[in-house]
């Protein structure tokens, strides 16, 4: 009897592991048994969420984290997410290109996923996807997604660790850096910071999370929180037990992706972060509000193909019925209504 | 007998108005019936996104818009969408201090929405608060969105035209104009086109449409083309009954919003732009797009909430449940598939 799936992407099948992945990106209901049956054998990767805005050089860097991590001997997954695309379907060929680099690599499996359509399965196919990589045995696996919207900020919410990746220059800098990134970057890279304003962006960068810090908890002395955010980034920060750093602050790095100035600093950054992540308890609630996100964008999914379903077999196809929406003659509010209503809800 | 919100809504009472969208912002059921009584009195509005990266200057543009539609006595709506502060609520302050100059103007009304939580609520929020607008009577409403996910380019489809504000030398410039963006823009802005790297920017953007021209259409007289798009920007453009214009090239126009250069050719290139959608038809077709998505978006949140309300009642409230699955505990994909199959799905 041959091996299902399940059992090909737990020995490290490459190719079962890309079929799995394209029909998790497809929305396959045959993909959802085999996602079962891997779903025990998951939880072990350390994944790293790069997120920014499009140009900020992410693809770059994330090739250089693969050379990183991969001379350190751990398996690595990339995960490049391109929800800009849900039409022409994937990113620019460059940025995938450039990573093939590492194609014959056999501990180094890169996949894109562009979902399209307007069912929201990005976040659903990211979690899925990441849990296949975890499946086969990855060590770190990379997300990494373009833009700033919901969608990615859900995506990097699955990370254990994010970075944000900004470029001097971008805009108005500090307007650029809105408040939700703050939240979710645990390590900032000033990225192409041989370009002129990458230390007003650093600066900036700074004030905003003091003042932030600020809003947050009560004063503290910000000598001896800088020290301990500096020695962290260093990997030289050890937790000594009777104080566990209760707060992370995340430390702005100064890179240059394409010449590799900078990126064994973020992998360290990455590894002192993990570190506070289990030392702190973090690491738990990270990874609940991750199964508790997967758990939404499953349910959500599936309860949208569901409901789309019985409309189309009671009232017509989903395009006639808008048809009717827009011309007045039918109320959305009224049909979500009924169709949830047989849900009990 | 005192007049529900609805009425008061229709006869653009502002304060109705604010409370009816800051319900729906929240989430709040008591906003469904007022929408179902606003419903069969919208659809008159032209409807105008803004969408960009952080820092692309799309405040200022809006400011300078309001500003132009005002001068030609329109009514005019901005719904300001910022899906980026999910956590810190609402978009850097400056932003809409700054529009606040027209605060005063009985006739321009102003809005943030900052949709936060993962019940996806956003591009339903979205929808919502457009049709709050178009009942009171506005002429055009912009809706001005950040970032370049999958939420934007879903709330972008809500527009009858869309704008894609770029900046010069941010990033890879030509990198950071992914194919999806292609795709959902009517108008391309350069702006803050005084900038090194202009001129070379609107040649990128050109060269990609006509690669995407070149794919999507046979070979055709490129000078005829263009002679096309220019007299449509410049709104001298009439389409000719025997050959109506199929397809719509979209523009590529250097602006300066925070002087004002080349934003009267922006709203000219609108009207071009709404001329060629009810002339070749493509009217319907956008708004049955944005029934469509409003739909989806209403039916998605919907559904959810029912759901979660079902599974916190037998199984346990989220949080609980995610702490179960994130430990190994609880199977995601058999809760979602056992609450879904109480839809018949």
């Amino acid at each position: 009897m041959s091996a299902t799936i399940a059992e090909r992407v737990l020995g490290g099948d490459i190719r079962a592991a890309s079929r799995l992945m394209r029909d998790i990106d497809d929305g396959r209901a045959s993909a959802i048994p085999e996602l079962q049956a891997l779903f025990p054998k998951t939880g072990r990767a350390y994944v790293i969420g790069i997120t920014g805005s499009p140009g900020a050089g992410k693809s770059t860097l994330t090739d250089r984290l693969i050379a990183h991590f991969r001379m350190a001997g751990k398996k690595v997954g990339v995960l490049a997410v391109d929800p800009t695309s849900p039409f022409s379907g994937g990113a620019i060929l460059g940025d995938r290109i450039r990573m093939q680099e590492h194609a014959t690599d056999d501990e180094v499996f890169i996949r894109s996923l562009a979902t399209r359509g307007n069912l929201g399965g990005l976040s659903r196919a990211t979690g899925d996807c990441v849990r296949v990589m975890d499946a086969m045995g990855m060590d770190v696996i990379i997300v990494e997604t373009v833009g700033v919207g919901q969608d990615e900020i859900d995506i990097a919410q699955m990370a254990h660790s994010t970075a944000v990746v900004v470029v001097p220059g971008m805009g108005d800098d500090i307007q650029a850096i809105k408040a939700g990134i703050l939240e979710i970057a645990d390590v900032f890279v000033v990225n192409k910071s041989d370009r002129d304003g990458a230390d007003r962006m650093v600066r900036e960068l700074r004030a905003m999370l003091e003042l932030r810090h600020a809003i947050k908890a009560p004063p503290m002395d910000h000598d001896a929180h800088h020290r301990m955010v500096v020695a962290k980034a260093h990997g030289t920060h050890q937790p000594d037990g009777d104080a566990a750093p209760e707060e992370w602050e995340p430390p702005i790095l100064k890179v240059i992706a394409s010449s590799d100035v900078g990126v064994e600093e973020l992998v360290k950054a990455f590894g002192a972060h993990f570190d506070w992540l289990n030392a702190s308890g973090e690491r738990s609630t990270r990874e609940m509000t991750r199964a508790r996100m997967q758990f939404v964008a499953i349910l959500r999914e599936r309860l949208l193909r569901s409901a789309l379903k019985r409309l189309e077999a009671e009232r017509g196809r989903l395009d006639e019925v808008s048809a009717r929406i827009a011309r007045g003659e039918a109320d959305p509010y009224a049909l979500a209504d009924e169709l949830a209503g047989k849900l009990g809800g």
